[in-house]
């Protein structure tokens, strides 16, 4: 029995996204130190366009019903047609900090304001880090000239590093298309490693794009793409108060404003956001708080999506599937309980499931012999592992990207806040 | 500000419940070591009705869509209006076993009934294990007359340790009511330590009583004190393929058969069941895998029963929250950000949040104070806590019951299997 063949990701497949570092024309980039509650590391970023444009700006936040201030301050500073930059802080995530904190992030966009010869209304602002305590504006006022004097165009690098937490790595991806003969850059940089699960996560990512395009249609395929990308990763199932991502528009491709949604140019584009989106929630999923393996749930045969999707991250999230992966268990029978328990529609004699091309269960029951139970422990020892379940009860899929469940895991939360 | 107080287990109060050795008239126990799987321990229980007597059951199984050949072998027995044995494997779970399973677990079935002088139809079976693999019944077969003659009624405490697998400690509980003037038994065991999630658990119970009650009005109890106890537990958010929970009266008590659900006696029945069966729940999360901590989470204030539910079952289940308790690092924000993300209404300025009578959080902010801070931390450190968020929107309440996520955890369910 061979695995069904998985749709998912064929239109992404003609898009090459790279993690070096890039330039997206139109934007300049910087970090420094603050100081606020790290010492001797970057926990400050400025990402600015260049001044005589405006940039077209999208954001999608967090779901959470306490949700942190400067996702408020963003929500409102997105209604306003302009947007000429961001700014984002590491360590203190501005979150259950009331009305004070609310006054504090609306003052981080005025600070950077002044700085940069703009209003505040054309600021956004993302915080990540503890919760509960208040963003200090002092550090952040002495260091803003600092910060602005060091916008250049390829200060994502720096930019990066800075916005992490308990992330061991800075995660970057950037792909170039033609859009009606131009070439256009998209470009992005994400944070967030624990505390993450669909509908975002502690999550922060900028997007920025040199392309034209309508503030709405941006905002369509931001959405778009978060959904098949970002809301498809777990680490942990905890949804952060702080989740942003924000996407950026300068226009200095020069290309032709992108106006009518379904043209070509709108869905090239879409599609190559699409696939940033998702090469850069895979990063996180891979440096997820003690991770070890990188792991791919894809859900195929599904009557439907939310089936699918219910099924996929059930078991993505599962503390005794992921503690099978990191003790590199391949123990079937853990994913097949997880699947049961989803509360989704399924079959169990028509189930298959595979570990790579194997497969180890169908009919109902496991597929027998030594020889199965060899090759399983095999794939389970490789640092990328991808598991299909097909549930023979349709033709939707859905794919959840995550990681395992180690020691490293317990210690870094354990630990995290003192 | 000093919490709301919680109306929950208020009837329970009266209810004393004690976890030594019982004896529930009408019933014989015993256990054996089969060898099936495990050596040298005893992993085979036998509880039998007194040969003249007619026990009443009633069940409750697991939703999951994946269930094991012995859930479906108790569904199909319990139609019979007569129960005589229940038979009860540790090692293996007959789970995924297909027909061959099915099959098996019927004549495990039969096995005891040859022995106890029963028709098949008359015994319940349990199994709990390892996935995947079929229970062998050879083994059974040349244990079973030991089994039989092994038969007493203060045989409960061999039999909760034969029944465990990855639990440290054998579970019993027990408790005495007065009914029409008869003092009546009610006393059980159980089994579970992971894959414990609401809707059951990885969690093989047994209570007997010997009042006199009508199967309907039994299986009604039975229904209730689960939603009020097993239902409230949470060790991992996963639910098993084999999760039983089986209640039988024998009558030996010789109270009035209670016939009437309203009765003054059926409800003290009821109650005093739920406290064995909350009783036993709780003992599952003490043992929890890994578990350093006992942990009540109490939503108060809520508008409805399922959005306490849902916030309460959310926060026990976040790693990031479990982690926080076993690190002793009373780390409000984490539970806040649980609570947020529960998907049930929710007000951020309404709510306040309570370690035991410690407020530290309300109006939307942290309450500030190195003196409170020094207090959480102190409460955090001991081995039960009471957390309790109250929503400020209502006057429902619901409490979860769990414990910490440990490195332990990890451990026990990285090598499991192997």
């Amino acid at each position: 029995m061979t695995p069904v063949p998985v749709e998912a990701e064929r239109s992404l497949r003609s898009v090459a996204v790279n993690r070096n570092p890039f330039v997206v024309p139109g934007f300049r980039v910087a970090a420094v130190s603050s100081g606020m509650r790290y010492k001797d590391r970057l926990d400050l970023a400025l990402i600015a366009v260049d001044p005589e444009l405006n940039a077209r700006a999208a954001g999608v936040f967090t779901t959470n019903r306490f949700c942190a201030a400067p996702v408020l301050v963003c929500r409102e500073n997105l209604k306003s047609a302009r947007t000429k930059a961001v700014i984002i802080n590491a360590g203190i995530a501005n979150a259950c900090t009331g009305e004070e904190g609310y006054k504090r992030a609306r003052e981080m966009a005025r600070i950077a304001a002044d700085a940069l010869d703009f209003s505040q209304r054309e600021i956004l602002v993302c915080s990540t880090g503890v919760i509960g305590l208040q963003v200090e504006l002092e550090p952040i006022l002495r260091v803003m000239p600092e910060l602005v004097e060091n916008l250049k165009p390829d200060g994502w690098g720096d930019a990066a590093r800075a916005i992490l937490t308990t992330d061991t790595v800075p995660k970057l991806a950037s792909t170039k298309i033609e859009l009606s003969g131009k070439t256009v850059t998209i470009g992005g940089m994400v944070k967030g490693s624990g505390m993450i699960a669909p509908n975002m996560a502690t999550l922060i990512g900028l997007v920025c794009t040199d392309a034209a395009i309508q503030p709405a249609i941006l905002d369509h395929w931001l959405r778009w793409g978060t959904a098949r990308s970002f809301n498809c990763i777990t680490v942990d199932g905890d949804t952060s108060t702080n989740d942003s991502l924000v996407a950026m528009a300068s226009g200095r491709a020069g290309n032709p404003i992108i106006t009518d949604i379904g043209s070509t140019e709108s869905r090239a584009f879409g599609e190559a956001l699409q696939a940033v989106l998702l090469d850069l929630a895979k990063l996180v999923v891979m440096d997820g708080e003690g991770a070890t393996k990188y792991i791919e749930i894809h859900v195929t045969g599904a009557p439907d999506r939310d089936a699918a999707r219910a099924i996929a991250l059930t078991i993505a999230n599962s503390p005794l599937v992921k503690t099978a992966f990191f003790g590199e268990d391949a123990n079937w029978g853990r994913i097949i309980a997880a699947a049961g328990r989803a509360g989704a529609p399924l079959m169990p004699d028509k189930a298959a499931l595979f570990f790579d091309d194997l497969c180890v269960f169908r009919n109902g029951t496991p597929v027998a012999g030594t020889e199965v139970e060899a090759r399983a422990s095999q794939i389970f020892k490789q640092k990328e592992i991808r598991v299909q379940l097909d549930l023979g009860a349709g033709s939707t899929h859905f794919t959840a990207y995550t990681c395992d469940f180690s020691y490293d895991y317990v210690k870094i939360n354990a630990s995290y806040r003192s």
